[in-house]
């Protein structure tokens, strides 16, 4: 039964294929090219391979991928890993064996970003629930345009964001969409502003327009700026506020780079604010900044694509003080909450449809108006894509399952979490914070015994800057462990720690120190 | 054993917690709120959980999905649907059984766009090897801006984007990615081709730029307006070409166009042709095109989403004849070729990486050029996006168990399929043709009887006008199938059936025309 799937026509239907061959008219095969009797797959042979594929899939990438025991990943050279995966593709299929053991290798070499030991990005861990809402939309298989072909995903992706508004705190309510990725949905934020302060724009485009000058501080997400490079407003106009030494935008700088532009003769339409930088995971004061925003009549947007899981705290909430009074919120469910990649949502205050103004084009042969049901419930024509995920669904199922208190211990759990290993690297030797975190990012220097003795000055910043490097190629050559590292301004190299899952314990943060040791002490 | 997952530690990790609650230190508790030790997950149950909702899936949204003696869609109203889904999100969670069901009804609702009687979009059908694929890249759960963090999804995207480009013709190799729809893609088009015109408008905006004009065909996709938009041309700035009665746009009209933006001291820069138009699948003639942005200097993406599946077939590839003269193409093996949505390929000729050039904003926390590997794997800068799918893995295995050749057949029988219908319609009395398709879109009128002896006039077509509506209505609401329907031009509404699936058969098409004629014969 090898093969069977791979368009060959099934014994069930061969007997229909012959009897119709010899029909009178002939019409079964059209200018004589392939049969057109009964399906050409076999959903029986089908079922069978997603059961098997499930369990390797199920095994693999879940039971191994999450056992502190088994590697964070398997390195490989780019070389080495094309001959072991034969990438090349090829006129022939292959066999269902065959492409079961190709599924196997793909999780084998993939990074385990469910392994407890996997601190390397802004996302982490496994949630189940979500996890399964995935393969849903998968199988599935369908895009958000319409109601019609999209019912229940359409209400969902409502309920969704209806509840987001809520922890917000907008209270007239709002509107907004899930995109795929936080980069996406702060583009929509700079778009909507620009649509707001002139809507002309849409039709005629910049070149009469003034000089439009986009606000956002010196450690914000590198989305503004390719925001402003793709819609043409020039990534020279983006002006970035200095923040001060935790990484928080300084208020009345963005208040002295306002009236700069001004005397230029630009026009500041847009601020953005970030609660949880991407590095420092710090929040910036988003009430200060709303109160200059008002003067100025700016929209403000905050990037809360890290740090929007604190708005669900009780005990964090605060860190985004003020946030009910802005304009637009990308908030990110698939970071901190742990929903399955992508899971990004764009939301806006604006009830007066400007979303949907912003972005729609009528397509007539999909946003028909004379359809049987209220057409309102079609949200295609608020995004600039056309085929688009219900990626709200991720979200919807987690949280119908876990409650919002659960969400928020989690969320707390994290946090208490990276307060442990602050913790820790206080107290040991060779270990050196960047600063106290604010949010579940730790940075922070591990210096081996041979700099130890060395003063402060430019021979220790320059050996320092090579230690992170190397540590982190030797854990990813022996696979145990994974964490980031960057330089930032003038510091050499250091690590960013990110703390997210649940199924990380302190006995993972002790390892993950005591692993930096054992990987550097020699340098 | 409910609710283990939720959060509440497991019974193994008891014991290890209230052990270091008596630790000397108290360390294991972080300010006395949420024990830190040990996994607050337990992965056992987990598994359980997804064996139980895997089949679910398989029979619900496979087996009973593609059965054609089951719905296509149960309609339900969307308040209806409100309350049968218990749709709003609460504090509280729920038992694993009760999500268990919610995921039954998730499906139940959703339209079946694997039906082998759905025919509402350019997408449809299941392909069992590309939904393990995209199975496998929820669990995996990666993004792919680092070779570091999505080794094996580099590889593969690499290895599908160059031999897609191999079949577009492009001997010396190219350059290109995966973007979240065709949308998406056509927009990168644009974006690159403003970048080629002038590389320091992505520095300093379009103020002072002169008035740059896209041209596209009237038949082509809305998002060449929604990206003129969206990137700050406007949308007045994009120049209709007018087509042909076939959906083809006339070359000679676009030299007209191009010569009336000079005319009007406008800079055309940027042309979009479409291998296969949204409503009826026209294939604009590149190589004519070609011609003329050759001789203008113009970049010429082919916005090929639908009808790029036509290069994989010899017979077909006519179509876009020329298409290796061109600077760029979309297109998305998500459609015709039925990889998982979303599967959407951008590929571009040049190979000086001009796409990573346009893009970059070269973050210090991502792309770091101290790593002990070849960054020229790292993909990331050359997208818009920050995080990004591995949809290519979708193709990529479907192609190794298919084999270039499986593939082949598959677009011959959906265009053959095509043809099959055409020829139906034209043999039955009250259907007519709007004209002969020239792909997989066959678009018609059915004319009730009570509409056949009317003569050709305002009357008669505002009565058809209403036909399609109400067909529609009753489809959905019967559940039989479903088929999309708009009006063009001052075309009254008919019906687009788009056939693709290889699980459609001549039999589903018979019985379509059928029941076009029992749900509207009253009418």
């Amino acid at each position: 039964m090898e093969r069977h799937m791979n368009g060959v026509i099934s014994r069930e239907h061969q007997n229909i294929v012959s009897e119709l061959m010899h029909q009178e008219d002939g019409s079964a095969a059209v200018d004589g090219s392939g049969f057109l009797n009964g399906s050409s797959e076999d959903m029986h042979a089908a079922e069978s391979f997603l059961h098997q594929a499930m369990d390797i899939i199920i095994d693999e990438a879940v039971k191994k991928a999450t056992n502190v025991n088994e590697k964070v990943c398997e390195w490989r050279s780019p070389e080495q890993l094309k001959e072991l995966l034969d990438i090349e593709l090829k006129d022939g299929g292959e066999s269902e064996s065959k492409i079961l053991q190709r599924c196997k290798d793909a999780i084998r070499y993939s990074v385990k970003t469910s392994h407890p030991r996997f601190f390397n990005q802004l996302f982490a861990g496994i949630e189940p629930y979500s996890m399964v809402a995935s393969f849903i939309t998968e199988a599935v298989k369908t895009s958000l345009y319409t109601y019609e072909v999209a019912p229940v995903f359409t209400l969902m992706e409502d309920a969704v964001l209806r509840k987001m508004i809520e922890m917000i705190g907008w209270e007239e309510g709002g509107d907004g969409l899930f995109n795929p990725g936080g980069s996406m949905s702060n583009m929509y934020a700079v778009n909507l502003a620009r649509y707001r302060f002139c809507p002309d724009l849409k039709e005629v485009g910049l070149y009469s327009a003034p000089r439009l000058v986009l606000l956002t501080s010196q450690e914000s997400h590198y989305s503004i700026s390719k925001a402003a490079a793709l819609l043409g407003f020039g990534t020279k106009n983006v002006y970035l506020v200095p923040s001060d030494d935790r990484g928080k935008m300084i208020p009345s700088a963005l208040e002295e780079k306002i009236q700069l532009a001004k005397s230029e003769g630009a026009v500041p339409f847009f601020v953005n604010a970030t609660a949880g930088t991407t590095v420092f995971g710090a929040f910036d004061p988003i009430d200060k900044i709303a109160s200059i925003c008002e003067k100025h009549n700016l929209w403000l947007h905050v990037d809360a694509c890290w740090g929007g899981a604190a708005l669900i705290s009780k005990k964090h909430k605060h860190l985004l003080k003020g946030i009910q009074r802005v304009n637009s919120v990308a908030w990110n469910p698939h970071k901190m909450l742990m929903a399955s990649l992508q899971c990004s949502a764009f939301l806006v205050r604006d009830k007066s449809s400007l979303l949907q103004r912003c972005h729609s084009a009528r397509a007539s042969y999909l946003f028909q108006q004379d359809k049987f049901y209220d057409v309102s419930y079609d949200t295609g024509d608020k995004s600039v894509q056309c085929s688009r995920k219900p990626d709200a669904f991720k979200f919807w199922l987690m949280w119908k399952a876990l409650g919002t208190k659960e969400l928020e211990q989690r969320v707390d759990r994290a946090l208490n979490m990276a307060k442990y290993l602050e913790q820790e690297i206080k107290k040991r030797e060779g270990f050196k914070l960047i600063m106290e975190p604010e949010f579940a990012n730790v940075c922070f220097w591990y210096i081996p015994p041979s700099l130890r003795n060395l003063p402060d000055g430019p021979e220790l910043r320059k050996k320092l800057h090579t230690v992170a490097p190397v540590v982190k190629e030797r854990m990813m050559k022996t696979g145990s462990m994974m964490i980031g590292y960057q330089t930032h301004g003038d510091k050499p190299n250091f690590f960013r720690m990110v703390v997210i899952s649940p199924q990380v314990s302190r006995q993972d943060l002790d390892f993950v120190l005591d692993e930096i040791h054992n990987l550097g002490k020699d340098l």
